[in-house]
């Protein structure tokens, strides 16, 4: 099984990397802005495009990548809130593209997270955008044919960033990487589809 | 109470406009594209701004404007998408910009739909906004001051406009206009925030 991994070098891509790296059946295929076995600039259609016609259809793409613009609600205009945007357009666009590049029954992971449901101070674009990747997802399953499914995977701080990102989240309770982990590989591995996993 | 109320001559904006007229003490500002007593491009920050400062403060803000992309998935595209996402960050701006022409515990109503949770083919993109217009609100709430307070309006397809929308909505049950203008009053008139009120 080929899997796009995009994002790859990030915490997440990382963590999602060393778990399906157990299986014997999986081959990784690491993506990443500089480094990893390609390069893609997922905000351009073009980049994606030029991505899936480098390296041939595949079983399952996952989105591991993308960044969210955080600050005061009083600073939000639309330029910060375009950071917020392009990554779910970004994400998007690796359905509405990406299927075109699936081997029948494949899959498509994105991953939204909590800040959907549970927001925090500074976060308000965050919180918009990894809703809209959660319906999208919901929406885009309906279309998809060829039994390619499509999955967010929804996940709240982790252990391995909350240093980081710990005094943004007070009172949440974080989860490890490899929690996380399993939430992709259970898109890629089963046969669900229009979900959004959960890891709270 | 000064009700400025974007989107009025539309469908919905109208019954808004109906509702809230039978109170003696409210005075509704009617915006339009083209139509109403004053006119704003929404998608424009500059536009939004030059709004606020010739109508001044108000008591709330009601977006029943808008409209989303409808099309395939497998047409999807990001000029396509663009439709959808300026109607979002239309809305969004009527928060970060509108707030600061609002009076003490004022209130900002945006409208969002049915289709964050519950899609149809061709929806995608509008599943994904009406979404985001949820969440944002959510968020936003909890960093809005002085009692000013954010709601969305979700409503289901209308009555009114079953004509031309029922052959996309085929086994969903349709709601009065009447019914829809209620929870915008709700918002108005009440003191939640943070809310979706759906219409379903």
């Amino acid at each position: 099984m080929k899997i796009l991994l995009i994002g790859a070098t990030g915490t997440i891509g990382q963590l999602i990397d060393k778990e399906l790296s157990k299986d014997d059946d999986k081959q990784i295929i690491r993506v990443g802005n500089k480094d990893g076995d390609y390069q893609v600039d997922s905000t351009s259609e073009d980049s994606v495009r030029a991505l899936f016609e480098k390296v041939g259809k595949v079983d399952a793409i996952i989105s591991a990548a993308g960044s969210y613009h955080f600050g005061p609600l009083d600073e939000l205009d639309k330029a910060k809130f375009t950071v917020s945007t392009d990554n779910f357009l970004a994400q998007a666009s690796l359905v509405y593209i990406g299927k075109d590049y699936l081997n029948a029954n494949g899959s498509i992971t994105l991953t939204s997270g909590i800040l959907s449901d549970d927001p925090i101070v500074f976060g308000s674009s965050a919180s918009a955008m990894c809703a809209a990747v959660n319906a999208f997802v919901k929406a885009a399953a309906i279309e998809l044919e060829n039994g390619i499914r499509v999955n967010a995977v929804s996940p709240t701080a982790l252990v391995e960033s909350w240093d980081k990102f710990g005094p943004f989240f007070s009172g949440f309770e974080p989860v490890s990487g490899q929690r996380v982990a399993l939430a992709y590989r259970k898109s890629v591995d089963g046969k669900q589809t229009g979900q959004e996993y959960r890891v709270w």
